[in-house]
Parts: structure tokens; C-alpha cells; sequence
């Protein structure tokens, strides 16, 4: 076994603790990376704060460079930069594997820490730590032109968002509506931009609309206006939302013009929505979860031509603690990005 | 005025009665149609029993013979076959009107009884009666090769389920299923049938797998099969929910292959299902009701081509009371038509 230094979840309720762990012995096709930056995500908190999965350790959205490989590693070398996402393995073999979704894997998906190891049964722990060691079809190279830490929150926030407006088609002639501008929905504006689309935010803060202007969106919308609101009728092909505290999805289905579709990807608990609101119209209720090795090496050839990264504050892996409260507290500006060099 | 008889509900708890009524003199675009079938749909009987808008002359999928037209009419001439389904008005200059999705008008399209209409404020009286009075724009010429009983319910459950099919492109090489085999559900299997599609019905009796085939249908699924049904995961394009009883939409959600829609057309009150499920496969959940005039027209020519009508059961109009309490008790094999020449 390998040994490596991580930043451990002991229990739901303690602060995670710096301490050594193992990583497996390289299998033929793995490589050890290691990690340079890596994103903090709203479910590394969930995770973390859940009973029952400890020890634990979080971070599904990393960056690094290779230092060793197995015998029949054809992708990359040692010196290579990568980026791993939240999924690292999956059965291969099913309808939505082969179709490049490894994400809806008919088995499930293997999840970068707290899932099932298929070949050793094993709890894969995450990317709060010095390395990492995975097959190399879940890791993919690091864009040559863009920040690293910044790619890191791309290989979750990033790829969440991705998925949906590839999906549904976002481009020029498209209204684009986000609802939210933390870590999925900074990026879902700079992405709809990018793609060509009319972009328009949904935001509780006027306060953000400088602030998301400055991104790309092209309007935004206080959802606390009803006058506002109402006025949004029947105008978005494809409305994303990121918010996370649950809320009624009426006004967004409203929103929709004929045909349009509504992705929810934050609020998952119970959806509260009129169904009148989808039948007017003709409308569509939807979500997604991540995405596959085909579409994440598709967003980061996209962000590599467009000069895209998430706009991350960098704090030293050391104050991860603090990254964790400040992130529970919303006192986050879109998203951080660990520096693991300084655990 | 016009005069015309017509059965008429006078409380939500009485039987229909045969009255004389008034119709509009005619307006430059109206005709006169003398009706000869007129449907009886699940909406109607709901429409009875509700308080509070009585007196109420329900019936909204019919067809006729034009006796007489206004000064600008264009389209027809006396003597003329011609159907007539929910929708009778609509502002016309709304995106919805453009689009030729009347039904979706942002105004709220005027219905054929129970509307209010947008030139003299009165309550629109549907077609349980020997005559009614429509502007031509809502009137379509009956297709030519089909038994006009028939075609009747073309009007309501016809173009319900046929826009579904149209919008997700069903087709050669798709796999739709239909679940529940009543008026819209028999015409769902012979549509998509029709359309190429593979048709799979989803039905809660096995005793309707025979009738299923001989509509078109490619397997039948026994939906109180757990087996059955866990063995649909992952397989359908597009789910046409017919069922009007309210049930958990979660089986059918799973059973949509990678990117399919679930259109839930019958049970709208409350949508019962599990946001989880959408979201591994990034499946979307839609409704829809009724049609636009471009739909209606797209679709009477399709069945005019293929020779598709509903199945009715014909009765004769005086026998109306009989047809509701059979249908209350869904004693019907797909659609009653009554006919109104009987009156």
C-alpha cells in the first residue's frame, strides 16, 4: 500500500483531522496523482456532516500531476497535469455507460470518496489529501491554458452545469434563465454566455446583479419582484436552477416558454410545483447529476477555448476547517479551491 | 337568436334534460353546424358534477354538416362535413396563438362550453345539442375517408395524445410507452403505431394485452408486476400517461430510457414521484393538454391517411343520461359517440 496525508472526517459533529492514510498499489491501468488544488462542494459538507460514513475523506473536484503509472496506462505519463471529478469508476457495460453517461451508470457510478471500490470492496476516500490513485478513464488532462485551481471546481460545479445546457440545446436564439450564482450557477452564466445564448439570472440579491453581469448574464431578475417575476413569462427555452434551500418551482415553470424546460439541480428533496404550470404550455420538469467522461472532456476542451475557469478564493489546504464553516455560512465568493500543497 | 335543443345539466346532481337554447346570430366568420356525433369525455362528466356553473350544455368533440355561414366566411360552405373539439377562440396575437398553440394561449383559450365569449361576455354551450355556432378558424373539414362517428373523439383525446407524440418525435426507432388503455390510451397505441414506433402499453389488467395488440401495441406490461415493470428501467423515449386515477409516476420515470420524458396527461391534481429518480438518467416529467389548430390539422390529415378513428360505441343522443352513469363506471370500451340526430 501507499501512503498519503489527508484531511480525515473522524465524526459528523468534529472537525476533520490531518492524518495518514493508504492508497492501494497501483492496478495496470491506474495512475498516483498528486494533488495540487482541490474544490470544496456543498456536498463534501453534506457528506461530512452525515452520520454514519466515518472516517471519511471528502473532495470530488481536484487537480494534480501524475507521478506514477500502471503498466497499461496509455493516456498519460509521469508529469502530466490532470483533473479527477466525483466519479471514478463504473460497470462499463450498461446502456448509459456506453452512451459516455458513466454519471447514470445502471449499477451506479463510483464515487471519487464514499463509494465501493469494484475490484477490492473498499470505501474510496477523496481528494482532501496529498495523492490520489485512479484508473485513467476517469481522469482526464488539465487544460494547457487555464488556471488550475479554478479547473478544479469544473470537474463538479463545472460539468453539473454543463450537462443540462448541452442537453437542452443552449446556444445562440436561446434564453437561458439560472436561478442562483453560487459554485453551479457562476458557472452555468459564464458557460451560456460563452455558448452564445441570452442569459438571464434569478437571484434573491439584488446585489449580485453587478456581479453576474460582470460573468455574462445579459438581465437579471430580483425572484423576491413579483412584478418582475411575472413579467419573465413564458420567455426561457431552458431555466437552470442551482438553488439549494427548497422552494416552490411554480414561477421558474411559468417562466418557460413553449416547450421549455426547467432543470432543478440543487433543491432535490421534494419537488413543489404546480401541475397546471407544466401542462400550459407544454412544459418540462427535469434534472441531472453530474456527467459522464464524454461531456467532461467535452466542457474542458469548451473552457480551454474560451478561457473559462470558476472563480475560486484559494486557501491553504491547512485551513480547510475554516473553508468548511465559511462555506456552510454562504461567506463564499462562488467557490474555494484547497491548496494542497500547503497541507 | 337561434334557437336549438340541447341536453342540459341543471345542478350538479341531476340528470341531463332536453331544452331548447339559444345560439348567436351569426357573426361574419361563424358557421352553423348541425351536429351529428358528439363525444362524451371523462372532462364532461366532471364538468356536470361540479357546482356552480349551471346551467351548463356540456360536449366538446364533435362533428357536423355547416347549414349556414356568415359573410366572411372562407373556409366552408353549406353542406360541408366538418369537427369541432374544446377549443372555440383565443386572443390570437399571444406567442402561444402564434405559434398555433391555441391551447396554450396566454389570454386562456375560450372552450367550447363553460367559456366565456370574447365578444359579448356570454357562457359558451357545448355540442349535446342538434346545432352549434362557431367562428370557422376553430372549425376543421371532416376527413373524407373515416366514419364520422369516429372521428368525433379525434377532437378531444385525440389531439391530446397526438401532440405528446408529435413534440418527442415519436417515430422508427423509438420505444414509447402508453399506460392505460381508455379513450386517449387506445389512440396513443394507434398513433404512435402508426408512427413507426415500437408501442408498449402499461396497463393494470392483463386482460386487455389482446385488445392492446389488435390496436397496435408491440408488448403489453401488467403494471402491478413488479418484476414486469423493474424489467422496463432505462427503455423508454417517451411515456404517455393516460392513467386518471391518481398513482406514483417513480416506475414510469425509471422505465424512461437516457433523456426520455414522461407526459403525464390524466392525473394532474398532485404528481406524486421521486426527484432522484429524474435525475439519474436526466429524465424530464411534462404535461400537456389538448391541441393548437396546426396540431388538430396535422393530425386529422394523419388519420385521414391511415385510416385511424377512436373506437366509439354509438348511442343514440336520448340515451345521454346512460352514457354518463357508464362511463362514471367505465363501462365503456374506449369512447362513446352519441348520435345527435337522435336527439
Amino acid at each position: 500500500m501507499r501512503e498519503t496525508t489527508a484531511y480525515v472526517a473522524v465524526a459528523s459533529d468534529r472537525p476533520l483531522t490531518r492524518q495518514t492514510i493508504e492508497r492501494r498499489d497501483l492496478r495496470p491501468n491506474d495512475v498516483a496523482i498528486d494533488v495540487t488544488f482541490c474544490g470544496v462542494c456543498h456536498s463534501d459538507l453534506h457528506e461530512i456532516h452525515r452520520p454514519g460514513n466515518k472516517p471519511l475523506v471528502a473532495g470530488h473536484e481536484f487537480v494534480g500531476v501524475v507521478t506514477a503509472i500502471g503498466p497499461e496506462v496509455s493516456r498519460f505519463r509521469a508529469g502530466d497535469p490532470v483533473a479527477v471529478g466525483n466519479i471514478i469508476d463504473s460497470c462499463g457495460t450498461c446502456s448509459m455507460c456506453l452512451a459516455g453517461q458513466e454519471n447514470y451508470c445502471e449499477e451506479f457510478p463510483t464515487l471519487t470518496y464514499g463509494g465501493t471500490d469494484r475490484v477490492d470492496g473498499t470505501v474510496t476516500q477523496g481528494g482532501f489529501a496529498n495523492e490520489y490513485v485512479a484508473d485513467e478513464k476517469f481522469v482526464y488532462p488539465l487544460p494547457d491554458k487555464l488556471d488550475p485551481a479554478g479547473v478544479a471546481p469544473l470537474m463538479c460545479a463545472g460539468i453539473t452545469v454543463w450537462e443540462p445546457l448541452m442537453r437542452w440545446n443552449a446556444g445562440p436564439g436561446k434564453t437561458i434563465g439560472v436561478v442562483g450564482l453560487g459554485g453551479l450557477g457562476h458557472l452555468a452564466v459564464k458557460f451560456a454566455h460563452a455558448l452564445g445564448a441570452h442569459v438571464v439570472l434569478f437571484t434573491t440579491s439584488e446585489d449580485k446583479a453587478a456581479g453576474a453581469k460582470s460573468l455574462g448574464a445579459d438581465e437579471v431578475v430580483v425572484s423576491k419582484d413579483p412584478i418582475a417575476m411575472k413579467a419573465t413569462a413564458n420567455r426561457f427555452d431552458l431555466i437552470i436552477d442551482t438553488a439549494s434551500v427548497p422552494h416552490d418551482l411554480t414561477p421558474y415553470i411559468r417562466a418557460l416558454a413553449l416547450d421549455g424546460t426547467l432543470c432543478a439541480l440543487g433543491a432535490l428533496g421534494s419537488m413543489q410545483f404546480d401541475p397546471m404550470a407544466l401542462l400550459i404550455g407544454r412544459k418540462s420538469l427535469a434534472s441531472a447529476g453530474s456527467g459522464g467522461t464524454t461531456g467532461t472532456q467535452a466542457m474542458l476542451d469548451f473552457c480551454n477555448e474560451h478561457g473559462i475557469t470558476a472563480d475560486v478564493e484559494v486557501l491553504p489546504a491547512r485551513d480547510i476547517n475554516e473553508a468548511l464553516d465559511r462555506l456552510e455560512r454562504n461567506d463564499v465568493r462562488f467557490r474555494f479551491a484547497l491548496d494542497m500543497k500547503t497541507i
